[in-house]
């Protein structure tokens, strides 16, 4: 798309250009979405840009849980209906939502925004976990569920909460392992299937 | 999304719901875009909201040849070293786009902004041929090359144009059908096989 040679006009490069930054979108989507818009009204365009703009200047972070929220406390953290004995550790917002899904958890939450990564720079000191401290000093939390990915940052991530955590006096959870359902037994790779069968269960 | 149970932010629901509005992201993409953004820099997040702006705000059709464009005429239609006696038809701007990159075309362009389509309500009437029409009536033009997309839609228009555009004594021709280049003849289905049997050239 930096071709001198192709007459573009400059606010099409441009938005190709900015839409080319998200995770995902390569230059030939980037175009087809700007493309895209120049056929949409214009009210279209304009929604989108105020939507961009808002989520920036209208969201903050809970000083408690550290999710994005449009007040501090967050909703959930405010609730008087959720359960304030458990924490769930997730690693980014998306996760919150994932949980929330299930309708089946109705403790607290806190993001670390992050998982510890050291091929990409990202240690302990980068992620909430201070902010999980001294949240936990309050001493009303009787038990945290460690809720990172089940990948190697994840994993890493959780090892080094629980050595944080369990000197404390909590009960500390890990969410469990094993086929997914609506899986196929014979696609699961061996450690799933090798978790699985250490965590089987009676009928 | 909807789901009233869980607290999402306001913002951050209504750009997911934005971004979903776009061709070929649907609900999870989008919410993956929007925490992107949310853990971007705020100065990112405004580039790209006001890239989206300008789109609308600073471009123009240019007047000939309908091509989205900053100035009218745009800098193909106002290049002195293009070949004002060929004009090739195409149905939308990225399609310019691609032919530029071939560096083999220097006639102008025209683009309808679509394609005949009874089925999503798409007459002639909607697409810019009295345009192409009023820009052929200057005598300029001696070859209009169909460069509307290969299948139904662009066929019918080529079809319909062609009809238009052979009484008026113009040379009217139409993109080669045949084997894509570095595909393999094995995959090749049928219709392309026969055009590329019928459209076969001497060594």
């Amino acid at each position: 798309m930096k071709d001198g040679f192709i007459p573009l006009a400059a606010p099409v490069a441009r938005l190709i250009e900015e839409l080319s930054k998200l995770p995902g979108i390569g230059p030939k989507t980037a175009a087809r979405l700007t493309y895209y818009l120049l056929r949409r009204p214009a009210p279209e365009a304009t929604a989108l840009a105020e939507a961009v703009l808002a989520l920036k200047e209208k969201t903050i972070l809970c000083s408690a849980c550290q999710n994005i929220a449009e007040a501090d406390p967050c909703p959930i953290c405010a609730s008087p209906e959720r359960d304030r004995a458990t924490l769930c550790v997730v690693e980014e917002p998306l996760d919150i939502l994932a949980l929330e899904r299930t309708r089946k958890y109705r403790g607290l939450y806190h993001v670390l925004h992050g998982a510890i990564s050291p091929l990409e720079g990202v240690g302990p000191e980068q992620l909430r976990i201070r902010e999980l401290l001294s949240r936990l000093q309050g001493g009303q939390v009787k038990e945290v569920i460690l809720a990172t990915n089940p990948n190697l940052e994840g994993e890493a991530t959780a090892m080094y909460l629980q050595r944080l955590l369990v000197p404390l006096g909590l009960r500390v959870t890990r969410l469990a392992r094993g086929l997914p359902v609506g899986g196929d037994l014979e696609y699961a790779d061996e450690v799933t299937l090798t978790r699985a069968l250490e965590g089987r269960q009676e009928f």
